[in-house]
């Protein structure tokens, strides 16, 4: 019997993976009893748990003992989802290092007196991204390519797989960091995000809205859909670690797609008239952001691990459609 | 006329840097007016400073209010050397963290804030070690290889690292990180690191005293002498960023030798008699840790900024009795 806690349980990781923990009642093989959703402000809806206690707690993780307290009920699995975005990262320095480091530092840390106290030793999943990696960068990036991030955020992360893997060599967790593709459709409304557009020319023409394309449909980069992306983290708390001769985090599989592949996918799905609502505008801002991201990976590590990447741009779009049939049910 | 601040002033390479620094008075070609040596102890000789004023101060870099008053005198070219030794950072944990990352943090935390108040965008040198680097590794790294440390003081260090280009591309300093090959032959008496024997084999029998060699002769690594070592400290403080392209991080280039190729530069400079005070006594212990270490690298990128490595074994040896002529016409 498991108990699941999700630092990050109100973003739409976390949130997505509770749905899922709550619905199966499952980790691999193991049930699910308790599931604890921590972030810094409660989460839209609470999944039915079913079988699954499913509890709510807000705090800081910047405050160590706020992380303290959530380690005293000593879940047997940590998801760490929790970070202040990239965007926040760069314009809020201390913000940035104060969450996205001192915050994962804290958990580490707490985590760590809690092994040295009576030798607990959970299983912690963290959550890093594509932003470690920075230009320039081969055409395919493999598992053992440096990590040069150019952004704080990138930075963060990198240091924090540093550190999860020196924490797990030393026993003092079973950790595992994975780096999660760029999550596509991303639900909700467009946003000022450099990466933005990339959901956004599916998901508005796919509800008959207008969306705007700003860089050249040449443009190539890696994706997961939402449902993968937590397929990821789930599968992430089940791998046997020995497996991963303490090289304990790794680059997810993912679709390696052009924005013209993605605009087939979407005129495959829903017609020229869907296609006909992206407006093409180049914004050389954005251009010149996008020009230094990876474009794809050999993620070989991970699939032989068992991580498992969408089959098709045209299944990402289905998950899409799928996970969202109930919204569209009901009249805006 | 520049101010140069050396942090770690106490150890082999910041000693070597001093009194480099004071006798020669040059930096580059500009002239260093000032030399601070700091240490957490004072070191055991002061260099005669001739036109340079040379000045001590103690402390310990983990308080954030002793970084902040050496960097109240704004030095032009901070050199960071300070550091607890690897097989230190691995036994004592906390200790490990607390000076070698969170010193360095401090470090540049007080930087930064010095830059918000006035503008002050110091130079600083930072020495990272080869021990960022972990097995599987191939027999040549290049410049694009992960770091994935197998030691506390390799994550420490690769941590330090990111967080060096992360304050430089955000124009609080301007920093450059040197990763240091294995120095060769270190001076002082035989220690119990792992690492030890590579000059030992070499600087006993020099000085007709008895040495073990505890690995297999074909045992390749990557060297450097020490004179070698405080010239690319140096060259580091003047090397124009603007060349390094955000990738603020450099191996170092070093020669590749064998542990057969050590021997036969003994041979050749001190006669048969030298090489048979070496006795042969494989230690397991040993040999297991070297066989996670780096051959050799292709350090393109610091050949291309003007690092130069000793141009053989043989040439290090040489370097080794001339820096240390004086010592031996003293009777012990």
């Amino acid at each position: 019997m498991v108990h699941c806690l999700i630092i990050g349980g109100a973003g739409m990781l976390g949130s997505g993976l509770a749905a899922r923990l709550a619905r199966t009642g499952k980790l691999g093989d193991r049930a699910v009893s308790r599931l604890t959703l921590f972030d810094v402000v409660a989460p839209g809806s609470i999944p039915e748990g079913g079988a699954v206690s499913v509890g709510v707690k807000t705090g800081d993780i910047a405050r160590p003992e706020t992380v303290e307290a959530l380690v005293a009920a000593r879940p047997d699995v940590i998801f760490h989802l929790a970070a202040i975005v990239s965007g926040e990262a760069e314009r809020d320095f201390e913000k940035g290092y104060r969450i996205n480091l001192d915050g994962t530092r804290n958990l580490f840390e707490a985590v760590r007196k809690a092994h040295e106290s009576d030798g607990y030793h959970p299983r912690i999943v963290f959550t890093s991204s594509l932003a470690v990696f920075g230009s320039p960068l081969p055409d395919v990036i493999d598992d053992d390519h440096i990590l040069t991030p150019r952004s704080s955020y990138g930075t963060q992360k990198a240091i924090c797989e540093l550190l999860l893997a020196d924490y797990s060599r030393r026993g003092y967790f079973d950790g595992i960091g994975i780096r999660l593709p760029t999550i596509c459709i991303r639900p909700g409304k467009p946003n000022a995000a450099a990466s933005g557009f990339f959901s956004s020319i599916l998901r508005e023409p796919l509800a008959g809205l207008p969306a705007v394309l700003p860089v050249d449909p040449s443009v190539r980069h890696w994706f997961a859909s939402p449902r993968a992306a937590v397929g990821f983290i789930a599968h992430a708390a089940t791998v046997d670690s020995a497996l991963l001769d303490e090289r304990r985090n790794l680059t997810m599989p993912g679709v390696s797609a052009t924005v013209a592949d993605e605009i087939e996918a979407l005129r495959a799905v829903a017609g020229d008239s869907a296609v006909e609502l992206i407006r093409h505008e180049i914004d050389p801002a954005v251009v010149a952001i996008i020009s230094t991201w990876p474009k794809a990976f050999d993620a070989r590590r991970a699939e032989e691990l068992g991580f498992t990447a969408d089959k098709s741009f045209a299944a990402i779009i289905e998950a899409h459609i799928e996970d969202h049939a109930a919204d569209r049910e009901t009249p805006a």
